[in-house]
């Protein structure tokens, strides 16, 4: 795109080069903020009010207000659509607890948080890679415990992406106590040999997926039989299909575990029909 | 200070209010840094080559390159000092893995790393905190499991500060599976009835405390039984005495945990014995 990409921080649209923060902005000194990723079909923003419910619920359990109602919101998102002209890719939001002298603990409650936006360009239904299937590896799931609130302490999930790309795969799936837990940036599902789709349950251990969400909801419609549990690295090495999901990711098949194929190598058949039906509703979106 | 503050950003000294970072800085996004922190005393920085070593190691461990030689970092140091006229208080590092289009994975390697840092005017010898004794509360430790990285993905420890300031109550030591961690900016000792000093052992799960590290040099000199374990919170009310460190705490006195008074209430003798010889060994430093 000629176009210039414009950003939004705190009220103005700006170029991209003109945006920053200051230093003693409490995302960049303590990670001490929120962030969401809502995918864009066709210039229509995808599943976007759960992105929206799910990034206030965030905000609440770490005590930083929402300074946006969700009308608010949508009109900030569809403007910053619009003066990116963009059709396909996602739009990413981020609040923090705002500026403040460096000091752990909260600053005064009056302090205005932080709220920056941009989009992305990016082949998010026409993605090759979902055409041949992700490859993934397991690493050691390295992070906090409150895996609920989608906030940008993110290094070990950084860490762990960086240990797929070395790899060259695609995603890497974390495992604690034998358990996969999650993906770095995405749900992991397994199609078992009987037919059932298998993911873990909702705790504060796991994030909330909201493309997780609609994968069950479509899958239910299929059919397909669900049991929501832990399941482990065997288990998925041997499962029929195995996928992740995720706002940009969609529904991603995964065709090999640690180098270890999974089913026949290719994307599997229900995992083929889920992406296909979420594709769906994402281009029903409004 | 009538003197304007001045802030050390990637090779330019700035007024404070100039110094800011591009949105997509790795700090920013993903908490992709690891900071320090050394006091200054007298206007000369303590204990500052461990300082600089473990900022070295700290980069190291998530693959950032460290941007300076130590003599490098400590021309900087002093020069920012100075500029600042900063005679007692602390200068904070920030190394972050650079600005690059938001991704998981690092961006390429040769992305120039983010280098920020500023002054902070504080009373750390003569804080009167010390004087009475600081009070704290018992929070579950929520963090990562690579706590030996100074890293600047500290949302837990944020909420662990703010639940002590809640309390009205300067610090929050952090208990996983009955045993006392870490304070939320500090390492936690007590000093038993028997008269041994007892401090967790250095592993991957707590921050290898210079303070720590200084304090127990300096308390086998004085003949105190030194015991590297980890103790539990009612062991810690039970104590004789109970005191935290860090770089800016030097050895801070507790005289209550969640509500509990320790031994009698007030700054025990061996703590305070140890805090003066910590400031004598300090203004020593050159």
């Amino acid at each position: 795109m000629s176009q210039a990409r414009i950003v939004y921080l705190n009220g103005d649209f700006l170029p991209f080069a003109e945006a920053r923060v200051p230093i003693m902005d409490r995302g960049f000194l303590f990670a001490d903020g929120i962030y969401e990723v809502s995918a864009v079909l066709d210039g229509r923003l995808v599943d976007n009010e759960a992105h929206l419910a799910r990034l206030d619920r965030s905000l609440g359990e770490i005590d930083i207000r929402n300074p946006h109602s969700l009308s608010e919101w949508v009109a900030l998102q569809t403007d910053l659509v619009a003066r990116n002209g963009l059709s396909e890719g996602l739009v990413y939001m981020q609040v923090t607890r705002g500026v403040y002298e460096r000091d752990f603990a909260y600053p005064p409650a009056d302090t205005a948080p932080t709220v920056m936006m941009f989009t992305q360009a990016k082949a998010v239904a026409k993605n090759p890679l979902a055409e041949s299937g992700a490859k993934v590896i397991t690493v050691p799931d390295l992070r906090w415990k409150r895996r609920d609130i989608k906030s940008v302490a993110l290094l070990a999930q950084v860490l762990a992406k960086q240990q797929a790309a070395a790899a060259g795969v695609a995603e890497a799936w974390m495992v604690e106590d034998d358990a996969v837990t999650e993906g770095s940036s995405s749900t992991a599902f397994i199609i078992t040999k009987g037919g059932t789709l298998v993911t873990r349950p909702l705790s504060t251990a796991l994030l909330p997926g909201i493309t997780r969400q609609a994968v069950l909801r479509l899958a239910a419609e299929t059919g397909l039989t669900l049991e929501e549990r832990l399941f482990g690295v065997a288990e998925a090495k041997d499962a029929a299909e195995a996928f992740y999901t995720s706002a940009s990711a969609f529904v991603m098949p995964v065709v090999a575990i640690d180098g270890h194929v999974v089913g026949e190598g290719r994307p599997g058949a229900h995992t083929r029909r889920l992406r296909e039906l979420y594709l769906g509703m994402a281009r029903e979106s409004v």
